[in-house]
């Protein structure tokens, strides 16, 4: 049976998660299954999931393991006393930091909703609204506000990457498509002189662009082998004429697309 | 001067943020800035950041906090010899996984990209492809594929909410309007009935639609309170009668609108 690795939160458990799978990324040869139980908030809900991880114990005969971000003192409490191993991240990092700060943690479930959060957040949907309308090349007349304007050939992950940029970090991100037009002329768009350094250019393996193009319109010229390979080429030429910045989207994650294109541009995230 | 907080790693630095921002949220009154450092994996950089740190403690006479996430021994070294006090996650967590798991960690830098991930990777992108494919009532006809279906008001939040459930979950999640005639008419726009399962509502309060409407636009019928009050009153009935599950999105973050609705409609994440 594989072993159970449990992310559990009185919040959303979304912190529990990301820390756990980096750490688990760490062991490649382990076999384990993974399940979330986020808003564990009140004794009888902790009480109810010692008794499930308990039960998953005996079953399969190996420990589980809880990766937890616990505020609640007598949450916490229960569940140490379920036969998992227990990591809890605020147990490791909460004393040293009182110690520093030289104040207690204040203990509260969830984020405070400061008038400072409410601005963040407000930002970040502003900027979710304007990598809507402003995709695949909408709304040129918008790029005076762009942090950054993405452009790359048709299916080379600009959308997905100028949505993650104004999710996570706010960054008002737009994102053109270059034509076959503009590569048979190795020109930028005429909108393009003007905003030159908020271009980034993104790059993708013809192989891939062949795979993703060939998914949406099988058998079409536009997915063809010899198309992809032209516009990869052309366009390799262009950032390069052009000096723009760019970024191999190929086997990168979107996470990593997106803030190495943030470090590369010296954005502000 | 404020204290200043350094999230660091040798890969996106994503986890370290993250935690350290979850962390920081229980010590209300402490006062800092923050500065986020991915990519930090070669010597080179490691010795530049000790320089940065150390100048910022000298100028800021209070010492630097670093929460970081370092998978290579030699640059973890080299950053412990800074002047801040440091945090770091695999430093913490790594030793009692080895020994849980009787193997050693890889210290590989970065994910692997295994066919696995990829896949799941695909299926996030194919995810936020469907979401904007169905955003605001476009294409009810791939309502059959959906994992769920949002509705509500104009500007109640389906379209952020739906987009991050495909992003960071990879969950298939249209959205549909619900317009002033579908109030009127107290039904269910007529393709709800074949997925009524998939159906789950998002509520507002009405100071908070009239304030975003108004930013929308301004001094409009659409925006104006007797407006907002008669729909989102309206709706709620509806909401009520046809036993819709539903979440207030008015002081929630993106983030726990989404792992909420994900706990209440037993969706897997």
């Amino acid at each position: 049976m594989k072993q159970t690795i449990f992310f559990l939160s009185d919040q959303t458990a979304i912190t529990a998660e990301l820390l756990g799978q980096t750490l688990l990324s760490q062991f490649d040869s382990v076999d384990f299954v993974t399940q979330t139980l986020p808003y564990i908030d009140t004794e009888k809900k902790a009480l109810e999931v010692v008794e499930l991880i308990n039960r998953n114990a005996q079953e399969n005969g190996v420990r589980p393991v809880i990766f937890s971000t616990l505020v609640q003192e007598d949450i916490k409490t229960i569940l140490h006393n379920s036969q998992a191993l227990m990591l809890d991240v605020f147990e490791h990092f909460i004393a040293p930091l009182e110690q520093e700060f030289n104040i207690h943690s204040s203990h509260r479930v969830g984020k405070k909703h400061s008038s400072e959060d409410k601005e963040a957040y407000d930002h970040r949907i502003q900027a979710v609204n304007y990598a809507l309308n402003t995709d695949d090349g909408l709304s040129v007349k918008q790029y005076a506000k762009a942090d950054i304007i993405l452009i790359g050939v048709s299916r080379s992950g600009k959308t997905p990457t100028a949505l993650y940029l104004a999710m996570q970090f706010g960054i008002l991100a737009a994102n053109y498509p270059i034509t076959e037009e503009d590569l048979e002329s190795y020109e930028l768009p005429s909108w393009a002189l003007q905003f030159k350094d908020k271009l980034f250019g993104l790059e993708i393996d013809v192989k891939r662009l062949q795979e993703i193009r060939t998914e949406r319109r099988p058998g079409s010229r536009y997915a063809s082998l010899e198309q992809c390979e032209l516009e990869v080429s052309q366009i390799k030429k262009l950032y390069t004429r052009e000096a723009i910045p760019t970024i191999n989207t190929t086997i990168r994650s979107i996470e990593e697309i997106a803030t190495k294109i943030i470090a590369k541009s010296h954005l502000k995230r």
